[in-house]
């Protein structure tokens, strides 16, 4: 049964095959975000800031943060905004960036135990991240693509994450320290997407016995509707083996999706979790005072 | 590839493993609206008709039809619904009692070849029941419980299924004309309910290759969110086989939960269904005169 801890200075995570699902909060990234990217580079976090306190509101266990800024101080903005974030709230982070330079300066800084977002099965690249890995404890996103880019067949993709899960173990970083991304595809785009990817993350976990974690939101890019698309896909690859993904908890139906996947596959016991999150204040109290509000329920809902 | 043949009047449809996901009605039915019931009671259809009109508008391929109410003389509003329904759209339908007499009455008005819900495997429903279907050339829905009630063990539940298409042979109704309820239990009570039905949906359609429906509504009972939780719901039974559903169209998140695993699975093609569902005709505008809309769509949805 595999395990990923992640930390913060005070609060422990586990990333699992018989564990909740684990939504890591994808907004603080200034990728195509121009008024972001412009403010963090002078200094001006207070969008973070936000984004920080609302996604972990909305349901975020984890927050992603990235400051890939082009012709900005990366390195210095990352580490920057990683402590800003760590004193705000106390869910663990994913350091992402695809600059060596900076992944180090955000580690230097990270209190706990960090999931480094990421490391390719690039030669050069593995050669650089997975030592940064083993030197920090840190775990490690494992992207499957190469030099050769991203494959459209996925057993390339399967051997590319096994490389990477055997070149990490070289380094004495352990397989459950490495949580393989499959590599989402738009669907609009690729229509075999949908299907390649769901097996993709069922042999990671039956074979590999890897954790799995992707970028969500990728699915959807193109379609309309795209947070209704981006549910559905999330509760089945859910039940296809993924324990994370890094995607938008301001989307209700995003939290919708991966809550009730937890709740149909025996990982919320008594619907405990469901019913905090959901439960509605209103209605509770129309419950204990009977009062008229209740016939809103009906059964065939 | 088991498909299921259903048509009204002029309109065939097909329930089958590769064919889109079918979503069935499930509003006309009096059961728990007590205005609905008193107002079919005396003859007033006005509200079967609205409902009708609201769930083939909303996305339903079919509607079930029920008129079980107590005291009333349910084979002749039944047949009048019927009716009623057949002269305002052409989606097939599915005849919905616990009453032979009903399911007859309706089987003779009935144009095109029905569905009929349903049958159980209690030997006197099997004896009166099956001969219906054989007479009227029609489908069934075949309820996975017997003289001994609903069984919490889904191998009894798979075995029940079994004699029912055995038996429905034995009357020349083959395989294909028998649409298997493996029976959604309540997950707030029966925390093990989401992950039996899920292998049992599986089981059904490896092994005994028969098309699946339900009362997907049935999960959520007593829940709060229970539309989100339906969505989780649907796009996972739909991942493990499930064909079709009598379920809610009314409710965004069930059609989106639908129609996005028919596109995961590769049973829509180029996302066209989805795209002519949910194409927003402001934002489409947009893209065409360039205007600022567009930059409300971006990629990390």
């Amino acid at each position: 049964m595999t395990e990923t801890v992640i930390s913060s200075a005070s609060k422990e995570l586990v990333i699992g095959f018989d564990r909740p699902f684990v939504i890591i909060g994808e907004r603080i990234n200034p990728t195509g975000r121009k008024i972001m990217a412009e403010e963090m580079k002078n200094g001006d976090y207070s969008r973070v800031e936000s984004d920080a306190i609302a996604q972990v509101k909305a349901g975020a266990h984890m927050l992603d943060v990235n400051a890939g800024i082009p012709l900005a101080d990366e390195p210095k903005i990352l580490a920057e905004v990683l402590q800003l974030v760590q004193s705000l709230t106390d869910v663990p982070l994913s350091i992402d960036s695809s600059i060596i330079e900076a992944l180090e300066a955000g580690l230097a800084v990270y209190q706990g135990k960090a999931l480094v977002n990421s490391v390719t099965g690039e030669e050069e690249n593995l050669e650089r991240v997975l030592p940064l890995i083993k030197k920090y404890g840190a775990a490690v996103v494992a992207i499957s693509n190469d030099e050769s880019g991203i494959s459209e067949d996925i057993d390339v993709r399967f051997d590319v994450a096994k490389k990477i899960v055997e070149r990490a173990s070289d380094y004495g970083i352990p397989a459950c320290d490495v949580v393989v991304d499959p590599l989402v595809m738009p669907i609009g785009a690729i229509n075999k997407a949908g299907q390649q990817v769901l097996k993709l993350i069922h042999r990671l976990r039956s074979e590999l016995k890897v954790n799995t974690t992707c970028g969500a939101s990728n699915i959807s890019f193109g379609l309309p509707n795209r947070h209704g698309f981006n549910g559905a896909f999330i509760s089945m690859a859910i039940q296809a083996g993924m324990t994370s993904a890094i995607t938008n908890p301001l989307h209700s139906e995003v939290v919708s999706a991966s809550m009730g996947a937890d709740v149909m596959l025996g990982k919320d016991p008594d619907c405990a979790r469901w019913i905090k999150r959901f439960r509605e204040p209103a209605a509770e109290g129309a419950r204990v005072r009977g009062t008229g509000r209740r016939s809103r329920r009906r059964s065939p809902g």
